[in-house]
């Protein structure tokens, strides 16, 4: 067990991001409902109250939880789940060696299975459909959506105050989210909230157009990279700078104990593409692969509690030659494979032939859909092709096919697309798939910066997000060149959490502006532990801080920086408050836009009141960034 | 002379970016006149022409060229300004120990005066204007506009194939910029081309809304940091990365020798607050600045060559008490030594009360206006507020009298704004200030990210160079916090341009897309090496590839470190390539989206012609960062 920390050495990172504490929220009309949020303490002297933000990060920021990988974390669902009694515990399928990779000789290279895996795994009882979509369309509100609520509204009640300003381009967000609303979004298919019932350790949230941006990344074990333990701690990595939800996309061997390892220690949901499994198990040939195969693939993880699956469906047979005329062709690696697939025999998809009987399965394990865009543009030049449009289109008639059996569906987006073209892939997509929640990958507006496509796609992840973009899949700055190390999957998830941020903000969202406005505050007033505590990113907003004043004193001192202690425009700016308050009269009075030369008395006297405000000597020393 | 590093020892980084050289294009119609470019050569594989980027780096990066930043850059445009005959030689102003700060006892801590000051200094012949504007509204072409229509053209030919593709918001982009489009440009106000006719050494740059995006870098010294030696070493490290124009916002001691070593050596613009020397020449009192130290400013830095000066004009008294309900009330330096000023003295700025004085300067030496935004927001709550756009409307009137005088002006813009009022702050600036050229900073799309905000505010600097700003000036991931390092120069400058480009692509800049098509068709045809060197930071992309896969081999290998050396996508994309090619008919005929079934024999014949084509095995290692 080499790569598998021992249990008295947990291999992840563990304790309160610094400055807050973990806090539960009981949810509106349910105290049996405890949600977990982040609070952040500011100094005495700001007279403000904590700050609460949403928190994804689980149990491992609360320093009072028993945290052991090897044993996986506590079953928070459990009794929801079970308590609806239309589930049933059968023996779990059987790991066969290919689940792992193992085709002929051992190659686990030393990987252990997880030690505390369930022999018995829950599924729908015969003619049951356990998906939350199908609970909120029979006007049931469950537990889970009653977490959701008190989680969007960031637990604060009603603002009665509340001044909408935004531009929401046809969202429906409310100022106060209610369980209610919650299911009617779920049952409008609008929003969806993945947990397999076989992920009870999961904290449920909600992925749609009217709540706040989410945000995923990306992790998984290769044959040329990384190991168990690793991946487990990128996962814990990943959500403690608030990655919403995160996909395994693990290849090559051992994938089947990856995936356990990772589930059983996530409180988010997990994605995978079963694909990728399913062609390890044909030996990486496109061509054997087929239903049988593919359809117990499925089995095998929706009973390990996957809660979405990236099904390619829409790559169909007659779509293929239109990309033939592209810059990069077909650049998603499931749809290349089931490509490979139609071509070799030429035949539609099986994944498009066989989509109710997907759609069965899902619906037994409450497993949502994320509909993968196989056909995306890889480059600007191909982006809003025909190729990627006419596979859009075919999302939407599949995502009405899934709704018909009450199953959640979002949708995958591109990719490469200039700023110019992003506003019509949310159009098309919320007109294709009945306001489906959206899912993309960036975009990336621009090609040309290899090593910097975190923030080429940040832009336009912020755009479309702003659009109405439910999730946006983050971009590291390996994209493209190689394979993220824990370093890139920090700056991957911090620059997308501060998209997804920037769109919320834009939305109008209520509960988004107060953050950034205790901030705003906290740097006027040069609170510099709380300005460090309620960034995205406390220990390098500190870490910088202290490269240029590194002295304690610097961090409670009331100048800044840019400035130097003698000069300080914000210092400066209260003069101007207190001076206008001795006015005593509105700026529009203040004194009229024409010539003032021939008040001379008039003026002698303000002037007087100003030096009595007292107008302390400063003495520059820079403003480097701003002039 | 310890901070400065002898002749034989330079101290800035020199020679060419990798894979690539310096090439000089005649302009069209004066073959006297040379561009400088950077030509990028791509593998022979390829089969394609050379790429061609714009250049902003100078002598620097051409092997041939002699560099001595003791003795400063050759006068490029000595000629052209001497040729008109409407400058005079005069004695330069004397240097005055107040200028470096030096009042009471020797605080220069060793700085050394900078070797080669030019005893002899030009101004314009009494009577006479010697801006570009007056000789665009002359009707003459200069050299310096024929050196700029090349430039923006990257020495391509006309291109009659051209597709245009963008959204330019009622800009007036053309497909070939010709000198006479350049000149109009001038005489409208609509572009500048910053450059002072005591700065030879500079090579002519436009900044205007139908001209590629530019992106200014901040440096300089101050009391608490930095030396000269390392200010000029890190205006050439960011005009290497691509910066358009330099600030130098020195402060402290030794700004009179600060610049004029980084104005010696400077390929670029320079541009200037002279508030900030004008207050320390008053020992940091604001009350005390007069208009005669202000003006005696003005002609000092004049003389040195400074390109553009960044003047306050617009904080007028009656706007100042629109500040005090603000979160961050006013957060320019210069904005708020003006608003110290007009209350200590309850008089109108004298920057307005004397305006045309300035102006009178400006013109006699072709120094043009960043009319400063010294009420711009400084947070997110403050955005679009009275303050800010009662200062711009009076920028606009002040562009107007600017204009009287045919004296060049861009407008400076915020700052800190959330996207849903971006695009507000493009048309109203449009409005007011009759199209002059916009110069923002970011702006910050949200407060959470200190330490991040060369990203939060690169989506706000992409998003808003698309609606028509001219010039971004960037931001380093130091804002708020600290200053930045050599390192944080570099990630400010490839975040400003990658987020310039982004604009130019949106805007459908007939040159622009060039680029990201090489950069892809490199992508999908594994040329790594031409991959890396198209790239905006070749180093950065060579290194973070290498870190996966270290081999040299795996840089000419035909396959992708996402996938592995077996599977591939964009090799199956090939695939479908060939067998489209051999259906030899339109994907649109390709076969209906109708079932295809019935069409057994049919696909059993294509089935072969696939195996023909030939389908290697491909084995998965991992699809890391998109599925």
């Amino acid at each position: 067990m080499a790569d598998i920390p021992a249990r008295n050495e947990i291999g992840v990172t563990t304790g309160p991001i610094r400055g807050s504490k973990k806090v539960y929220v009981p949810a509106q009309g349910n105290p049996d409902v405890l949600v977990a949020m982040r609070e952040i303490h500011l100094e005495p002297s700001s007279g403000e109250p904590p700050v609460r933000v949403y928190d994804a990060s689980g149990p491992y920021t609360d320093p009072r939880a028993q945290i052991d990988i090897a044993a996986g974390l506590p079953e928070l669902r459990r009794n929801w789940i079970r308590g609806r009694g239309d589930v049933e515990e059968v023996a779990q399928r059987e790991v066969k060696p290919e689940d792992n990779g193992q085709l002929g000789p051992d190659r686990s290279g030393g990987v252990p299975g997880f030690p505390n895996v369930r022999k018995q795994v829950l599924r729908a009882r015969p003619g049951m459909n356990v998906s939350q979509m199908h609970y909120a369309r029979a006007g049931i509100i469950t537990p889970e959506m009653e977490y959701v609520a008190e989680r969007e509204n960031l637990g604060r009640a009603r603002l009665a105050e509340y001044v909408r300003d935004g531009q929401d381009w046809g969202a429906s967000i409310p100022d106060y989210v209610t369980p209610e609303f919650v299911r009617e979004e779920i049952a409008r298919g609008r929003a969806i909230i993945p947990n397999n019932i076989n992920h009870p350790e999961s904290e449920p949230m909600a992925i749609g157009r009217n709540f706040l941006v989410k945000i995923n990344a990306n992790i998984g074990n290769s044959a040329v990279a990384s190991n168990v333990a690793s991946e487990v701690d990128k996962m814990v990595w990943s959500i403690r700078w608030g990655a919403d939800t995160v996909m395994d996309l693990s290849t090559g061997r051992n994938i089947h104990d990856t995936r356990e390892w990772i589930i059983r220690n996530s409180p988010v949901p997990i994605g995978t593409v079963p694909i990728y499994q399913a062609l390890e198990k044909v030996g990486g040939i496109a061509e054997d692969l087929t239903w049988e195969i593919f359809r117990d693939t499925l089995i095998e993880q929706a009973e390990q509690g996957v809660d979405y699956f990236t099904i390619h469906a829409g790559v169909r047979l007659p779509y293929i030659p239109m990309t033939a005329k592209r810059v990069t062709g077909i650049v998603s690696r499931g749809g290349s494979i089931m490509a490979k697939w139609c071509l070799a025999h030429h035949r539609e998809s099986f994944l498009y032939e066989r989509f109710d009987e997907i759609t069965e399965i899902m619906k037994t394990y409450d497993i949502a859909y994320s509909l993968g865009d196989g056909l995306r543009p890889g480059s600007i030049a191909d982006a809003n092709d025909e190729a990627q449009f006419s596979e859009l289109y075919t999302l939407g008639e599949l995502t009405r096919r899934a709704w018909e059996q009450d199953v959640q569906v979002m949708i995958e987006g591109p990719g490469h697309v200039p700023m110019h073209k992003i506003k019509q892939n949310m159009d098309k997509q919320l007109e294709a798939c009945g306001e489906a929640p959206f899912y993309t990958l960036g975009p990336l507006t621009t090609d040309i910066a290899p090593g910097y496509d975190h923030i080429t796609s940040g832009i336009g992840a912020a755009m479309i997000g702003w659009y109405g973009t439910a999730m946006l899949c983050y971009v590291t700055p390996k994209e493209h060149l190689g394979l993220p190390d824990r370093d890139d999957v920090k700056v991957g998830v911090v620059t997308y959490k501060l998209a997804a941020h920037a769109a919320d903000l834009a939305k109008g969202h209520p509960a988004a502006k107060v953050r950034d406005d205790a901030l705003s505050r906290a740097r006027f007033e040069f609170r510099w532990r709380d300005q460090f505590n309620l960034s995205l990113d406390p220990d390098t907003a500190e870490q910088y801080h202290d490269q240029t004043l590194p002295a304690e004193g610097a961090k409670t001192a009331h100048f800044c920086s840019m400035c130097g202690p003698k000069f300080c425009s914000m210092k400066i700016t209260q003069e101007v408050r207190d001076f206008a308050a001795k006015q005593n009269q509105p700026s529009s009075e203040f004194l009229a836009a024409a010539p003032v030369a021939n008040a001379e008395q008039g003026m002698k006297e303000m002037s007087e009141v100003f030096r009595e405000t007292g107008s302390e000597l400063y003495i520059g020393a820079g403003g480097r960034e701003h002039d």
